[in-house]
């Protein structure tokens, strides 16, 4: 059943189980999709709060603020649903937000109650920030070619339908 | 320099822009790699968050417990490097791990001071978790074929040495 993983598999990357940094046996960690996602996913957002330090804006918050801005007048539960934020964790960072006046609520008699919009100024930022996110995301690819870089997404995205099919049955 | 990002790359991922879960258009998201890794990644860990649940284990512990695993005598700093953990975080970990008995420091006289090492508990439990990692690696990998599996690592490998060189220099 398992006849892809784990060991039987060790003889495809055997060459990666010593790390080359550091010259250290990993054993089967290289061989584990989670391991590599976490390694390079921290290694991208350590790169994403470098550029984005001085704005103060980590990567939810440029979600949050790109969502909002392509669906102005959404509601909170709709922002979290898109982007799969606990709602818990959504209240500090829109009050954040609105306390820095990027984005707003609205509440509007025609019951879309709470509907979220960005401000002129978080408007402004954000085409700042999204220049600044080309910049971070070319040296994201910087090792790929189009067609791996596309190849990445679709089979990150395949990972992340596989579990969530996982999770609701 | 940045033909292959952004805007100019859309044509080829529009279908992706609006989440076929929730209806809503997630703008540009869905082509940056840090997005698709950052929620594939959730996806993948809060699995492996509930499976290992009861064992009160955590991705980094199970790492941690890797690497001792199979370098006995291994230092505290050769831990930290090979698996890209800053110090500070690195020291609550081991003590928790220590304190439930599941690996140790050892001070030697041959000048590994603080050598460390798994005890006959914690190589009892590795392999209990090493079983239970199978099936989620396994559950992970459901909907990609083996060659999609190592290129997925591959290319996430590629991803984080880019990132690396680019921090370096």
């Amino acid at each position: 059943m398992c006849r892809n993983m784990g060991v039987k598999s060790k003889q495809t990357v055997d060459d990666q189980s010593i790390s080359h940094h550091t010259g250290i046996d990993l054993g089967h960690l290289p061989e584990l999709i989670g391991y590599s996602l976490r390694r390079a996913q921290i290694a991208v957002f350590r790169d994403f709060r470098r550029l984005f330090y001085k704005f103060r804006i980590r990567p939810i918050q440029y979600g949050v603020l790109t969502v909002i801005g392509v669906n102005p007048g959404l509601k909170q539960s709709q922002v979290c649903a898109a982007l799969g934020i606990k709602r818990a964790n959504f209240v500090p960072l829109l009050n954040d937000l609105e306390h820095r006046k990027l984005a707003e609520r609205r509440s509007a008699k025609d019951q879309r109650a709470n509907a979220l919009y960005l401000t002129k100024q978080g408007n402004h930022l954000m085409r700042e920030l999204r220049r600044i996110n080309k910049m971070h995301e070319h040296k994201v690819a910087a090792g790929l070619s189009r067609r791996e870089r596309l190849q990445l997404i679709r089979l990150l995205n395949h990972v992340r339908k596989s579990m969530d099919r996982g999770t609701s049955s």
